[in-house]
């Protein structure tokens, strides 16, 4: 690696304080937030003073701000920055340095969250970062914390600065020494904590269920008294140390973790346990519904992967305590490039809901491609064309997509996708392409108008360029086993992973229609149920995922479902090439380390995209034997 | 593991020495070899007397025998054992000890030697021993030698036994840590080779060909002088530690390892550099033709791996030196379960060639199937579907298939394959049922005739069961890549590798016909030739690594291509179910931990046929379209 080690400042370069640089600045009230305010405003080039100032940061705004929003009024002389409470100021500096427009803010959702997999001793198989593709974790190395904290602090800061409000430190997937975070080496997570706690974001830690066990208890069972007390001793002391902490994140009983149904009890009965040890100290549980057969036999069609989360949760509506928020994926199966909205989002109206998105690029190109995720987000929080998420969810996830890389994200314009997630989740409102323009301004301060025209080239349609190229119409995981990258057909498609396509020489899909399939349709309210029914009605970028459809098949626009692959993956793969086009011409506008490592990055995504192209291609032709109607080659 | 963790005995438990037990035993001659015969003795239970013996050994054998053979005479009172060497009278020993029939025994080839492909630090992918199924390494642990060297002693009697007298310690893939075992860490070798030197095996290294540029050189281009150098005073160094040290193994230019191709070099140049080191001491490159280019294209269609070996070294042949051994693996893939013979065998009549096999079961089972594998050997060598690896071989190798397994082999029935690779080393014309009869009277002493025809129904046919229910036809790497276990139809098929079956809706298999495919049937010399060519005369079980044939050609036994493949893996599955019956019919006849082992192997192995069944047959269903004949299950 000869690249600089000091990081980039993403989102938060110096030239990006010029709204406050040489201002005379009041602000008015006490505590570590506000200290955090007047840090930044001096820090960024402002004098603070008692009076006489042109720019006034002050408690005493309307209450209904809550304890996040605030307010901007830029009068003729002086611009007034107005919040309910401390942190509604610290995001109202950072709105002021991004240039938001005047008028009252307020976060959609209150717990807006990044949930970090990192691992404090190097994984064998997932290394430190599972599903990690920028580097090392920025909290431990080689099983031991950190010494320098400075990129904690610097990463606490680009949070704040897009929204967000509360970070999870360590996998889900909780390993032996993983799981003494919660215990012995809770000083390390207080340290953490301290870094973020100037930023308005509180600290949670995912926990293993077995816990208790791993500590020398017996059992785990929910409703056993010893594992009651343990939770609360624990929980207590944990709170003793960090009187803000978040709450416990839980993976159980999914994909080999352990979890409540070792002991027959419920989701509920799991989730309780944990919400009462963290209730009288104000956590919360986030109880993950990512809960499936991973074990299942591929030749049983009857059992639906995509219906799992649905039936296994929606019983328990109504059986958690207050404290309990249900984490789910935004889709039925597991972050692939194009899936319905989970039918679980909506279906627990008695129940706190979290919808949970991947910024870290797993299924959407490793940042190794450029995918700008923010559209597809965004459609699946409007609804475009399925439910909406965004009223379903009382909260926001994602898996967070940095390391210890020098750029955070390994590609370079991957960081977008952590600063729109930010943003969505603060405002689901939001255009993605007017995010993309705010994080270009920011990124790239005094970006030309080619500069900015450029990245739009590149980065808006690059979601929807990735789909063209890689698995068709939302049929989903053609890729390689185990580590997820590039093309493989049927990889998945003998496995117990209940992930297949059920391609023939006649045609290829899952009908999960409630007429001749798994009937997972019908776990959708009106219009979706009969929308996705409908071979006819059903999105076209969905015909797969609910149906199996032959090769001839005309769909919505106009082509036959072979011809949908052909011309998608020709026009996939070329416009990943033109996309490399346009990043060259970028060779004067952006900084020479950040353009040779987003050019390298490119070529390897141009070579991947012919290769999808290639075997997709190849694959449904040699099954099919339908030839591509302008007879381009396929191998 | 809850199993005794010390070793099985294999084929030397205390009871075969009954032949000898109890005897009054002479024997005359000098030197270690001579020792170890009369240590073997006496802890076999004879008593050595200077005369009245009713055994005698001693060397003044006709000297034809050579170095190694020996002669059994046994008289009315007398049995005596002739050699014309020290080796001879220890081969003659264990030869008694098997019962071995009265006559003049001498070995078909000269060099008879394992390759163990163990690592010193444990791979992160491929473990402490590549593509080990037996547990760790018997000569390392996490990076440092062991300690306790009595598993090796107990080793190199066994392989003695059997009549292998060369071993290579060290994996062909030369990591850094393994690259010093060449220099500084070659005590450890002189430690391994004092026990493997008293029963007459010779040690040998694997070495990096870049070994002088790790060592400190700016080149290792093998016509620099300070590379001859380099070369010439390490081996002259370790010659001074080991005066008997066996010489060099070296894999170049292949899947990533270094090799003179770096600097424009030939194959002959880089064996003959360190051929040109080893001959002043009597040492010998064996230098492997596993060449070829494992970064194809898929979509090429023109490049044959299947030819790689024989078009990299035949222009070579005549340019080696006297005491280079080009190794061979026996087909020209990678160890398939059946691959026709490798075309470079016997088109290098100016060159000496050792042939490899792999006893370790990679693409066999992987030591959770029964596979036997003296059937394919035997068929290979005497020539029955091509040309004989008997006559052209110079010499015979077999990538070693133990590790620190109680059982030694994982599999206590994989013990089989070790002790046939000896057996036909020494003597191709060995029947391999006659070979196991041989092994189970050794394994089990006093193998009732229930037991005997119950190993004999699980074991003859397991090689042909395990070929019926995996790849069909010839046609190989169906499996799983990485790892190499369990099917995975297309799991190679895009891949870099040169390993495809260019499966489509109308048929599969590779053409490589000099009518219309690679022409790689005419790199074998007539009939052979003209035999693979014609698909009327080639034999089925190589028809799909020859030819590309649709689904509905007639085989020549009768069945369509398609309907072959069902019911072969219908078979095949159901042979494996009713292995695991007759096994289960033995638990009063083995001991307890061997019965439970194996039926708990078997139980896998009935599990994974049914795997392999389904989706093999379920996968050219849905390509071919063709149903089963028969109407049996398929998904």
């Amino acid at each position: 690696m000869d690249i600089d080690m000091s990081a980039h400042p993403a989102w938060l370069p110096p030239e990006v304080w010029q709204p406050i640089a040489g201002r005379r600045v009041r602000v008015t009230g006490d505590g570590p937030l506000i200290d955090t305010v007047r840090a930044e405003l001096r820090a960024g080039g402002a004098t603070l003073v008692g009076d006489g100032a042109d720019l006034e940061f002050g408690l005493g705004g309307d209450p209904a701000l809550g304890g996040e929003g605030f307010e901007i009024v830029r009068g003729e002389t002086r611009t007034v920055v107005r919040a309910a409470a401390p942190h509604g100021l610290l995001h109202g500096l950072f709105a002021l340095v991004r240039s938001a427009p005047d008028g009252r803010h307020r976060p959609a959702v209150a717990r807006r969250m990044v949930d970090h997999w990192d691992n404090v001793d190097v994984h064998p198989v997932m290394g430190q970062v599972e599903r990690g593709y920028a580097g090392g974790s920025l909290f431990w190395r080689a099983g031991v914390p950190r010494r320098d904290l400075g990129r904690v602090a610097a990463y606490a800061r680009l949070l704040a600065a897009c929204g967000v409000n509360a970070i999870a430190l360590n996998n889900v997937n909780v390993h032996a020494t993983e799981a003494r975070l919660l215990t012995d080496r809770l000083a390390e997570v207080a340290e953490l904590a301290a870094e973020f706690r100037r930023y308005g974001i509180r600290v949670h830690l995912s926990v293993s269920f077995a816990a208790p066990v791993q500590h020398g208890l017996p059992t785990a069972d929910p409703l056993d008294d010893r594992v009651v007390h343990w939770w609360a001793r624990v929980t207590r002391t944990v709170y003793d140390t960090l009187p803000d902490f978040g709450g416990y994140l839980v993976k159980a009983d999914s994909e080999g973790q352990p979890g409540p149904f070792t002991y027959g009890r419920t989701h509920a009965d799991g989730a309780n346990l944990l919400a009462g040890a963290l209730a009288p100290h104000g956590g919360v549980v986030h109880w993950r519904a990512f809960v499936y057969n991973h074990r299942q036999d591929w030749r049983d069609r009857s059992t639906d992967r995509a219906r799992a989360a649905h039936d296994h949760f929606t019983p328990l509506d109504g059986a958690f305590r207050d404290n309990v928020v249900v984490q789910v994926k935004h889709g039925p199966m597991d972050f692939q490039t194009r899936e319905p909205v989970a039918p679980l989002i909506g279906a627990m109206p008695g129940t706190r809901l979290a919808v949970e998105l991947q910024a870290t690029q797993e299924y959407t190109g490793q940042q190794r491609h450029v995918c700008y995720l923010a559209p597809m987000w965004s459609s699946l929080l409007l609804g475009h064309e399925g439910p909406a998420i965004a009223g379903a969810a009382d909260e926001m996830v994602a898996v967070a997509n940095v390391g210890d890389d020098p750029f955070w994200t390994g590609h370079p314009l991957a960081q977008a996708n952590l600063y729109a997630y930010g943003r969505l989740a603060w405002d689901h409102t939001l255009d993605p392409g007017a995010v993309l323009d705010e994080w270009i301004g920011l990124t790239f301060p005094g970006a030309s108008p080619a500069l900015r025209s450029t990245l739009h080239a590149v980065m808006d349609g690059s979601w929807r360029t990735y789909e063209r190229y890689t698995a068709p119409l939302g049929v989903g995981f053609m890729v390689r086993p185990g580590h997820h990258y590039g093309p493989d057909v049927d990889g998945y498609e003998y496995t117990p992973w209940g992930t297949y396509h059920h391609a023939d020489r006649d045609g290829v899909g899952v009908d999960r229609t409630m007429a001749t399939g798994t009937g997972m349709t019908g776990l959708y309210p009106e219009p979706w149920a009969s929308t996705y029914e409908s071979v006819a009605d059903c999105p076209d970028e969905l015909a797969l995922f609910f149906h199996h459809l032959p090769y001839g098949h005309v769909l919505r626009d106009g082509t036959t479902v072979i011809q949908h692959i052909y011309d998608t993956h020709f026009a996939g793969a070329a416009e990943a090439a033109a996309m490399r086009g346009h990043w060259l011409t970028l060779e004067a506008e952006v900084p020479a380390e950040l353009f040779g490592r987003v050019a390298e990055r490119l070529a390897e995504q141009v070579r991947s995209a012919a290769e999808w192209r290639d075997q997709i291609n190849a694959y449904f032709f040699r099954k099919s034997g339908v030839p591509d109607r302008h007879g381009r080659p396929i191998y």
